[in-house]
Order: C-alpha cells, then structure tokens, then sequence
C-alpha cells in the first residue's frame, strides 16, 4: 500500500508569516502523498473583533453563532486557506483549498444541544475518501480548513485535530496513512518543565503506565485518546512534535502506535 | 466536441439570498457540463467598512491595496464561494470552489504601473485547462471566485467578466464552450427605457451597425468587446441576459456569434 501522510499545523504556524513560511518549506519538501489541514487560530478572533463581534463563551467553551461561522469562513476557508494554496504553489506543490463542502468530502452533524448549544458546530460523519483520492491521484495536494458541511446547504466549524483524524481514518482504506501534529512542543513530555525531555514513542501498554504515573495529564489525554481512536480505526502511525519533525534530520518528536 | 458551459454571476444575484438560491437552482438543473464563476460584489465593500477600510478610488477606479485584497480574499474566496458551494451540494451538485491559485487554474501579471498604480490587480496570463479539466472529468463541477495569482505566492484581484471569458477560451481547446453572462437585465436592449427590448442575436456585422446607430453606447461597449475578443478566440457563443436564461421556458436574451 502507498504511504500517505496528513500533516496538521495549528494556530502557533498560521499566525506568525516566518513561521507559516519555514513550515510551508518542509511541507513541500516533504516526499510523497501529502495532506495538509489547519485551522485558523487568533486571526478569526481578531477579525471577528474588528468586526465587533463578541466571542461566545459557555463554561469556558466557545459558542459558534451565525456571526461567528461567517468570520471563520472569510478567515479559515478564504484569507488563511488561500494564502497558503498561493504560497505553496510558490513552491511548486500544486495544492487545491477545500472546506469539508468541496467535493463534499466532510459531512458533519451539527452538535446536537445537550447542556451547551454550541452553535454552528459540526461532529465528522463521513469522509469521502474516493473523492479526495481523485484529487490525489490527479497529483494535486489537498489544503483542508478547518469547516465542514452538513450535506443541506450548512457550513460548520470543526475541530481541526478532528478533521486531521478522521481523514487519515477514511483514507486508510486507500493509503497506508500516518498523522503529524505539528504544535510548539517538541513532542509529549515527561517534565513540562524540560523540554527536551521528549517521550520518543507511545504504545497502549506504555501510556497506560504513562496515565498512571501521571506523567501525561489534563489537555494532552483527550488528544492521546484521539490520537489511540485514530490508529484502532486503521492509521498505521501518529506523531506529535515541532514541524522540524518533517525533516531527517530531527528525531526529536513523538511516535505514537498501537 | 463536448459541451462546456461557463455561466458568470454578478453582485446583484450573490447580495440577496433569495435570488441566489433561485439561481443556484436553475444552475443545478442546467444540463451538461458546466462551472460557475462569481464576483463578490457589495458585501466585500460592507465587510471593508465594518473594517474601517476606506475603499480607495482613483478617477472613478477602485485601487486593491493590501488591506482591500485581504477583504477580497475573505469575502470572495470564503464567505461567498464556500457559502455558495456548500448550497451546490445540498442540490446535488458536486461543486469544488477556487481562486486561480488552486491546482495552479489561474495565472496572472500583477498590472503594471503606468498612470495609475492600480494595486493588487491581477491581469489573466494563462489559464491551465488541463488541470481544470481534471476536475471536470472526475465529475466536479468548478466554482470559480475573482481571485488570481502571480505564480509567486501573490493572491491579486481580477474582473470576473474575463475571467469568465478566459477560461472559456482556455477551455475551448478541449470542449465547445459558451459563456452565459448573467445580469440584472434581459440582454443587451434596443431601448434602455424598455427592458422587453432585447436585441435577441447580434454578430460583428450588426455589431459595428448598432454602434454606428448609437444603440450600444458606453459600458456596454467594452463588455461587448470583451465577447467578440472570446468569439474570435475559440468560443462558440456568448449569452447576456437575466438568470432565467439558463432555463428552455426563457428565449428573452440576446446571443452573440462571431
């Protein structure tokens, strides 16, 4: 089977142009089938600001109403997607912007209202992996925002990590596929306080000790349990560091497998 | 040859919801192969001045500074394509929004300054048929925004009227193409007070007799120009008129042949 890798970078890249450009010179180094997914960070925030709009918070989470969505359009799926499909063409990748509308390739439900209506917030339902797949297979690189759809006309926010997960999950039927979560740590580690101290490599028996020790807490279990979910579902490999992790030379990041 | 369809939208459809959705019907049903392409329109401006971005004029002409085409990026490329692409789905139309930079479509020279700098306007180069129409063979259907690039990482503003009409001639080389220009009126009219007047078929002969008899004056002189330049460059037939045009009940609109 062919190797495909889905590479998602947060908020830390997109919002600094030095680093969005360093990164965007590793993607495109980076050899093989490739997809890359981002969200959109602060400068939705600042938009939205200007603007006057209010973020919606909710027990310290943040509500998606119309107002919102329509700057995480204009900032995810129009100003950060297209800078980026403009600058990696610069580098002779030939990428292609999508939201999770295009091609419909990501159906989501709308988060249904429980204790918190959330908004306009979308939960993956389907990846339509032999869509994507044409695109690759016609040698273009795919660039996912960080929206999707709900197949009636609804565009939705959706977690970025989520939408990274899940496509690498959909297209393993494909692809022999693995994740990069490229964030400003240099990979899960053992002191907060050193930073060096990278966990090289994870599997269920050692992060379950890891989880008893208590060496892995608070935010990083819910995207370790993520990251276990995606590799049970067909994901041969998952890996967390700095984006330098898509060059040989660094062997300073987080491999993660079942 | 097969058929292709290049069908252009202006503000008036996109600023009022329900003419747009009355459109994306009609272009849902609209038989063979086809792509869309959209300007922007009033909401860019609103957006810009909720901004506090002043637009910036200079002898009547609109000049795209930075601030104005992160405006564009975001309304034209976000807000306006996606929205319209994720309503394509829910009519089953397996729409796949663009700017010219994605899968490299659209290249363009940033204008040169001569007597005015317009700004980050882009004047149409090259357009990448081939690409295009990989997406049009794996059963896509294109949604293109007036957005361009230099090919340098440079997003620049351009007209959706060539747009519209380049990629018709670009696509000319591989289908029978025809352009479907959709405005406020019912075509190109003998008498400006009397909107049922439509000149129903015009070709260069007549042409240069309407302008002799001063029937077409001022701006509809360079949009007609614009359709004998893609006349004479491959494409089969240019069609003015309202929306309803796309539908067979509709034979009120004008026709232009070479």
């Amino acid at each position: 089977m062919e190797k495909l890798a889905i590479i998602k970078i947060g908020g830390n890249i997109i919002e600094d142009e030095t680093s969005l450009n360093n990164f965007l010179k590793l993607f495109s180094n980076f050899e093989g089938k490739k997809i890359l997914v981002h969200g959109g960070g602060k400068r939705a925030t600042n938009i939205a600001s200007r603007l006057g709009i209010k973020s919606k918070m909710i027990d310290g989470r943040r509500i998606t109403d119309a107002a919102t969505l329509e700057v995480i359009t204009m900032v995810y799926g129009g100003l950060v997607n297209k800078n980026i499909v403009a600058k990696l063409q610069a580098l002779y990748v030939d990428a292609i912007g999508l939201t999770g509308a295009d091609i419909n390739s990501i159906k989501s439900d709308k988060r249904p209202v429980k204790e918190i209506d959330f908004g306009f917030v979308g939960d993956v339902k389907e990846v339509a992996s032999n869509s994507i797949n044409k695109l690759i297979q016609a040698d273009f690189t795919p660039v996912f925002c960080a929206i999707t759809h709900d197949g009636n006309g609804q565009l939705l926010n959706t977690n970025a990590d989520t939408i990274a997960s899940t496509i690498a999950v959909g297209m393993s039927k494909l692809y022999k596929t693995s994740i990069y979560y490229c964030f400003e740590l240099n990979g899960v580690l053992q002191d907060f306080n050193d930073k060096k101290s990278v966990i090289k490599k994870i599997n269920s028996k050692t992060y379950k000790e890891l989880l008893a020790k208590e060496i892995i807490t608070d935010g990083m279990i819910p995207k370790l349990d993520n990251c276990f979910d995606a590799l049970k579902n067909g994901v041969s490999k998952v890996h967390i560091g700095n984006s330098s992790m898509l060059t040989k030379e660094n062997e300073l990041f987080t491999t993660i497998t079942i």
